[in-house]
């Protein structure tokens, strides 16, 4: 559960409204990096985390997710804030004035979000700087929490990226101000999560992803195979790679090359659609029909299941 | 440019038609980790490489990109068959039959896409399996590496852990056997990303992220600080972690903690908009009018860009 | 069934072409609160009322539903009409044309909606101002008519309020004859929704919604009170609303105000995911298998559907 | 800012695992009108509310806002738990056993989201009951707190119909129980929002919303006039409302009916498209060029400003 | 402008409720090529059709394409209508009752929609078969009328295709009566979107479309030519078609054959991004800086207009 | 299986960065008409295409879509390249150098693409015009060839209509040659896609789609008339057609005409829902209860097939 203050995490102030500004920091609020996405990222994560009570280091990362996580709500609070006071004196009337004095910085409007305008009245949307509204498939929570760590690094590298390039774009003190701080923080979350990668033994040891699933179940020869798939095998340099040679980086092989575009699979053929799927065009005919087709001998249900058993793939 | 081979990357058949496996399957072709994505993703990310070309690095990881990405195409093309030939028997017809022979299985269809039989007759489809189209924001292409690699290998967990779970809920040994396959494909590229990163100097050369903002630019003091949000310190676990003191995975700092909940903010207060919004409800009084608005006196464009140059943030 | 003329509800005309109002009125059309959705809400609704044939009440709001869900049509229409009005020499040569005499009018250009003249050739979209399409969620149709009175009546305020906003926004008189007349119709339209409601009872009748469930199954104790969540009670004013104390407006309770934040759930836990779906990190262990899992015992159906009669809750 | 306790707001259990069920209750999550929505709307509203700090009705309602946004948080918090203990039992092997016992449950399974096994190895989603991931759209935070409010009643409204639904559909007492607490909390919050519009001077005089734009501006011959669209006006007995005669519901004027579809705009007629835009078939002509078009002598942009002033509409 | 009559275009029965029909039909009303897709396709491209009043050819089709776009809003109706039929009987309530007597047709019910109890009440919902809401991008209006006519021409083969899958995947006489009302409907409504293209001169005279673009302008030799891209020539028979040799379609050129896969381009390489954007992995370069970019000598406005209509392409 | 050679398939320059433009080439990439859609398109039918396999037309025809889709990577490998390149100069940094030398190119970037510069640090988007991610829905894949052959002649109608439109757009002589190249391939592509229809017999013999429904099936009254409905008759000029009167374009009927709007349905009504679905408002019935309701004495299963067969619909 959670309760809040009403004091922001760290201060936001503008020194001059800047609606097209406005539109452009949407994305650190309802883009696919920005803080609406880690911040259910992370909840959902820790809400989902699944595990041993006995065992600490799940303990610790699934209170590490709710920390973030909440702490994450109040950076898309201090955005909205921020686009709020960008948008000072971004009513019509305002423009018109604007426009009297500098016809320039009128025409510059024209680059404004007109959603701030006619549908939020001057406040952030839960969108994206182009006006796509967030999404919750942005949300990776998979159930394991090592693809899940390596994506909230992800997410905090693209978090940080986006902030120092909005930092470049402005000269407003109180901008760049709360910027310093987030561009921080980024960098904090970014470490943090693959701190917790470390917890669990470092890269070598989660890799390969599902470290659980039986190394002799997968096809052992192509799993530490470079392939390339040049048409003329020179004119891809990627056989100079770390990737190519040398042991691999889960440390359980060797990496190694094929130059050659690898196809063994056969051309496959689909046969004809039965007659009730009107898929046929005229002169053509329809597939078998269905007395002579798979359903008629199925395995029953528990032979099925039990030959898995011995199965071994 | 392309080319095509009509030989599949590697042999795709099934024992016996399962339409409901075949809904599932779509998970792989058009879920945010599936094949479509990482095929969009590497070919978007080695489309917009840009660097020296002195630099072998970024050589050898455009022509990876371009290689690994139109490996990716062979995998939707082996899915796509996939899903047919599981279709194979799905007919309305053929329900019919199956339902007169076995009332379960019959049932058992109710869980059937029926996007399978009415939109594309028995073809496969570019979405997943709860039926969402495939879309483009799945696709992660920054134009820096270091955010794009890790998003690769994340992508890659995602993706063998996914092949995983579906392994372990069939037990046709066809698709088993393409299964084991792409698994397999899936260890090798987890790896081949980070391997690359270590072509750029390894995890701390990167950290933090863009590694080219100035550390003198963000506010330090943040910078290396897990913060903590528990309402009661003494709920969370998160001080014990490897992120919670120590050196930082960065190299660069020492990990901190703060238990406390950290607001250094004001209480922010919005002023009523204007009254050309129409935004205020009966007895309350707009905003202040055009005139005593911010665009009165705006700096001159030259003067505002002039000030950054010596602008400390 | 439905007939058309070819006469607009109400003249549409502008003064002069104006593409980046263009982009903005699009809002109007298929934005969340524009005409495509009340035109599709009032439609789904009217064809969706169920109830007795008896009962004149409902009879007479279905037959509200299809004639106000058909006028919508023709607002659409209106709209429509107006767009491509408003893109009249907005053709690649016109903006040279334009360009030439007043580059300031060209750069304002850039604002427009590109795809007014790549997709639509100078034709309205049914998308938002920002150019997401029309989208079926934005329809509430729930069967029961009071929530869906509340989406009506909302779904007016806001098109109304946009609807101002869009006529302060231009001095175009044509655009401003044709907004006075639907920000009327939207007046009447806010007035006859709650006017349903009033033939149902009015508000108290109505509330809770839905009125049929039993009051003695809700948890009674927390259905009159507010609830605050500031961790620092003293930061809220919340206790001081109308909400807080006295009679509910439901008129069958007393408003109560609880300042402590309200938690009394258990600490959750999650039992670690079985084996087979590969969600443990390396070192950690697998949930119990499926032997010992609640499958095992499971109650009859019948069972499951006889003890729900008896059920207090 | 925010904190949290690892304390659910009410205890969350269930009688026994059920991933049909499971699938369902994702609508109360990541739905329309699921508690995604009304925390972030909530939230939204409350971080943008503008106003006068004088004015104690303001400063409370945004107050309100945050305490029952934070609520929100808790709501998706319980249900996510939720959703994870009915999924126990979900795996493949553990399917397989069930199967095994009981063809019929086995069956019965065809109707669990698949993503709950592949994507989130069973956890919640932020999606609704058919997959759709949650959407920022569904969120409404107009700027204007009279739409705002009703825009919540109505989502509690629907919120608790569902819920309602909800518990019609399951006899199990964990989750009647944590239903029971959540509908009550859904009563509770109808009524609040509907309070805060009392606080404001009720119904009558918030409408119409907005209620700062003058009436003489909009066309008030149609503004208290039900239009009615049956062909044949005997069709439809919308004349007998509440809304066809009597005081209007704004207390500002008196309703009328009109029988006869109103239609009183032109036949509207598009000039040919220019040339450049290839809109034109064969045989047909082009449309006037650049030279004979509206921008040749387009109002300077301060005269267009400046004409405004004087504008009766 | 538009009316009703409350009278349905052809009878709507069903022989007896049917949720899992009623989910599958929704594709018919909320899919790509559904109703609602068609109705508004119909409607927007005749709102946007411009051309000369005195061409009666625009003027008939414009005519023709608000006849059938109101048409299609009763084919919206009917099947929402059916929809609502198929769903008595599927409450909570009624679902337990079905199950007792027979669990096979319970477990069938898995299969339903689940929103069809939960959101809409057993109503239709805007959303095909497996729950993804319609969407405005499903209309193709392009200001042109070619495409358009065939674009229309598609959606009627897609949608009668459906129509008669839907119509093999049920024995319910009412619902199979109209269904062949709809076949019959969409069968002429193909042919007329074609009869149409015969107006305009026939499938020759508007080929290639647009036909007003001047063929010089296009790069001849590419324009009659099919392209083989196996790698292996010998792999691929599209050399033996209709395409491959013999006068082209358009009656302008002979179409010829180039097997060999055709590259003429360069090898596209693009120079680092400047510092400012941060994409620069360490060790590596940025890109030049602003002050030997290409905006150093932008050609003036005027030039760059003026220099156009010399310009050969 | 796929290859690639690095070369592109034509020549990509341009004369100068334009960010205006590089936001509005991305509807020929991502836009539901550009390169994204058709390449998935046709590589979605040619994997899907089912068929005899001595049936030569279907092979040649899969053999096509296979050769063309190929050649489509290839031109979004052109497009995603020409992006870039017309991004070059568009950092924070080149923009201030820009405005400080020409403040109305300055205000131009306001139509830029934000994302092109926060989030793709200057590289292509897989997005549209207005930056809406591409979606999966854009596909059109049927499993019957026919329609699929039209949807492909429609996009690459509206594909060159859009490039054409592109084309008057630019100046630039780099981009022109590339269009002129892409004209003529959309050129070629929709003739091809019309003579593949010409193999199968041509335009009568494959209407009406499907056309192995029999058309005995269908009800044969309507199957060739035109319905107007417009209220007064007198209003539409529909009648004057040539799909209104003479010989219908399949070769197998005559068109009527049908001047009085058709409407031979009931009224429909619908009965109140029960009581366990909470939709009725205070005072109203609920619906009978299960024990009257249609599951009671449900058709077996094969009785329910069995009568199939006899069945005249």
């Amino acid at each position: 559960m959670f309760t809040y203050t009403k004091k922001l995490q760290y201060t936001v102030r503008v020194d001059r409204p800047d609606p097209l500004y406005a539109r452009q920091i949407q994305e650190l609020i309802g883009g696919k990096y920005g803080e609406m996405s880690v911040m259910m990222q992370y909840l959902f994560q820790g809400w989902g985390l699944r595990g041993d009570l006995d065992d600490p280091r799940l303990r610790k990362i699934k209170d590490m997710l709710l920390d973030t996580g909440t702490e994450e709500i109040a950076h898309v609070e201090m955005l909205a804030t921020c686009v709020a006071l960008l948008l000072d004196g971004s009513s019509p009337e305002q423009q018109e004035e604007a426009a009297k004095r500098d016809p320039v910085v009128y025409a510059a409007l024209g680059g404004m979000n007109p959603q701030h305008m006619i549908v939020s009245g001057l406040g952030a949307l839960p969108a994206d700087s182009v006006g796509n509204p967030w999404n919750g498939a942005y949300v990776s929570a998979s159930g394991n929490i090592v693809p899940d760590l390596y994506a909230n690094a992800t997410a905090e590298m693209n978090g940080r990226l986006q902030a120092t390039r909005m930092f470049e774009m402005t000269n407003d003190s109180g901008i760049r101000d709360m910027l310093h701080f987030m561009i921080a923080r980024d960098h904090m979350h970014q470490m943090q999560w693959l701190a917790a990668v470390e917890e669990l033994g470092g890269m070598a040891a989660v890799l390969p992803t599902p470290a659980d699933f039986p190394l002799q179940k997968e096809m052992g020869k192509v799993a530490y195979a470079f392939m390339a798939y040049a048409q003329n095998p020179g004119e891809t340099t990627s056989s100079q790679g770390r990737w190519a040679s040398g042991p691999a980086v889960d440390g359980k092989g060797e990496f190694s090359y094929i130059a050659e575009p690898y196809a063994t699979g056969q051309m496959p053929h689909l046969v004809a659609a039965p007659a009730t799927l009107h898929s046929v065009p005229p002169g053509a005919k329809p597939g078998p029909d269905a007395a002579k087709m798979p359903f008629e001998e199925p395995p029953s249900l528990l032979e099925k299941i039990g030959s898995k058993l011995t199965d071994g793939k």
